[in-house]
């Protein structure tokens, strides 16, 4: 199954640099920005301005995207604003999923996700996405209910990015059904939800093109870490099994994946970076890792520039050097190099049937 | 009004280089591709193989696409296996109507242009299109049902690219009513067709982008140049009549304009080059005065990458540096400056409304 549709095939080559890697920007938070700008401005965050998240996410578009090969924005405070601050050259995707998620389950334990209101895949198609982004958060424990409707809103994406021919980059988010995910307990669980998430969402049924994943350990738990500054005092795991649960990922990852940042600090980041692409992810998809310190300035628009210009600029390019191993998303043995990859129905009537 | 919609000016964008100046390439030639391939075989043209034909295209795009900021193929020849030779920063055009015309008129000496049959503006976004370039026959002076034929179809391409929001790029071609378009009669009547259809086609009902012209004279028949080696032997004007016909032709257009090669030599179209950018021109969409000999060695595929390799290649740069005065797009007075090109509806509720 090498053959791939020609807007699929098309947006997944901008999305990576010529070399098939991903180093991708995520600049697409909403519910989180508001309230690192509520802590910023010592503000409520119901009392945060449109303007202010606006203005801020076009400053940081504006510095930071020229050192990445795609950026993912929102269809609210960043794409009206945001989308002359992204290069020709840098690949566009937009995100499809309200932010944060709405609580289910007996306890009030369990997320829902949910689409933007009015919002939609051909309206990102026509705003020049090259490809759509899903976050879903995701528990394999939880009820069948919360399991039933997040698996029917990956699959109600999947089918629309199939409709229109576009990639579909999925985003799984793990989180504790009981207690908190900081905890060397949820570090124990964590190997085991990431993948077996990923073993349900690899199913060809929802059509994901690439998961966008959560380091599947936490190395803020992992005792060779213990003389860093992240490290929490409590291990769950030594190395050396982390670098097999990645393994194990990898081996349950039938499509090609990238890391996300879910905000840790850039060290940890580029460890787990480093260890993601060591064990076959093809790059990453980071936002507050490179940029979040940033936001403190605000408002002082000047120093956030200087901060972005110099620290975030610099993380970005320690980000990107780490995933200058990263294995190529067309030698993921999905594809089997580029050599094998084609457009799918390559006839003379290619045309009439597509 | 310098709002534009959000797709439109990402594609637009993605056409240009960084300073906004067009340096593309078409491809997309099929009726004439075919005779040419016919000619290199010395075959009859409709003993021609599809395979040949999209060969040479693959090796054309292949070995080309890096010099352009953009492409422009056929989706029958061209996209199905090109699709893959187009770096990701290079972006694609992809042609609306089918290759030649069907005669029309009294004396059977009109032009109707017609769309390729089950090709649609939608699958073409679906399949990866930053653009639409329609080519559209026009004489002026034509009958008016041919005249309301050819506006009908340029205004169908308007209406249907406005509501997938991709840039259109409408690429105008005179013809003799009389005789042939190869004679001083024709160039002398050339300006007045040229400037003329630019007046029509840039009436905001057409939804026109950027037009993409004919050199409103023809050079074979500029007094100046008869040492040149495309000099035809009589002349139509002098050097300084052609650069006032290319400002009045400037002050035509409402609209960003780019200089077509209809398949002159590459000194000729240099010349073209370098005087339409010198009156306000935004860079070329050129094909066959880059590539057109290379043609001439097939089925021999390792004499056609060498011509495309060295001659080809020079012809591109020679033709990328007499466009790097070009006007870039944003400083046509339609928009009046980079600082002044706004996403259309750039509000909170953006994506509701777009």
């Amino acid at each position: 199954m090498n053959d791939i549709s020609s807007g699929k095939l098309r947006g997944i080559t901008k999305l990576a640099d010529t070399n098939g890697r991903f180093k991708m920007m995520a600049i697409d938070q909403r519910g989180s920005m508001v309230q690192a700008v509520a802590d910023a401005l010592s503000k409520d965050k119901t009392d945060v301005q449109y303007e202010d998240v606006a203005a801020l996410k076009t400053l940081i578009t504006r510095v930071l995207s020229p050192n990445a090969t795609a950026v993912l924005t929102d269809p609210i405070y960043g794409h009206p604003y945001s989308i002359t601050e992204i290069p020709r050259d840098v690949a566009l995707l937009l995100a499809y999923e309200e932010s944060g998620y709405v609580s289910e389950g007996a306890a009030e334990n369990e997320r829902l996700s949910n689409p933007i209101e009015n919002w939609t895949i051909a309206k990102a198609q026509r705003a020049g996405a090259d490809a759509i982004k899903l976050l879903a958060y995701y528990h394999p424990d939880a009820s069948p209910e919360t399991l039933k409707h997040q698996q029917a809103f990956v699959r109600h994406v999947g089918d629309e990015c199939e409709k229109y021919d576009l990639p579909f980059l999925l985003e799984l988010v793990s989180y504790a059904l009981e207690g908190t995910t900081k905890s060397v307990a949820f570090a124990k669980q964590k190997p085991d939800l990431v993948i077996r998430s990923v073993e349900e969402f690899t199913d060809p049924s929802y059509k994901v093109d690439i998961l966008k994943l959560e380091f599947p350990a936490d190395l803020k738990y992992t005792r060779d870490y213990q003389n860093s500054d992240f490290y929490a005092g409590d291990s769950a795991y030594e190395l050396a099994e982390v670098k097999e649960i990645c393994q194990k990922l990898d081996e349950a990852s039938t499509l090609p994946w990238v890391i996300l940042s879910a905000g840790v600090d850039i060290e940890e980041f580029i460890e787990n970076v480093r260890l993601s692409t060591e064990s076959g992810a093809s790059g990453f998809l980071c936002g507050r890792a490179i940029w979040k310190d940033a936001v403190n300035y605000y408002p002082d628009t000047n120093a956030v520039k200087q901060f972005l210009d110099n620290e975030a600029t610099t993380n970005f390019k320690n980000a990107n050097a780490a995933a200058e191993t990263a294995l190529p998303w067309f030698e993921h043995r999905q594809f089997g190099g580029a050599q094998n990859v084609r457009v799918a129905k390559q006839t003379a009537t290619w045309y009439q049937e597509y």
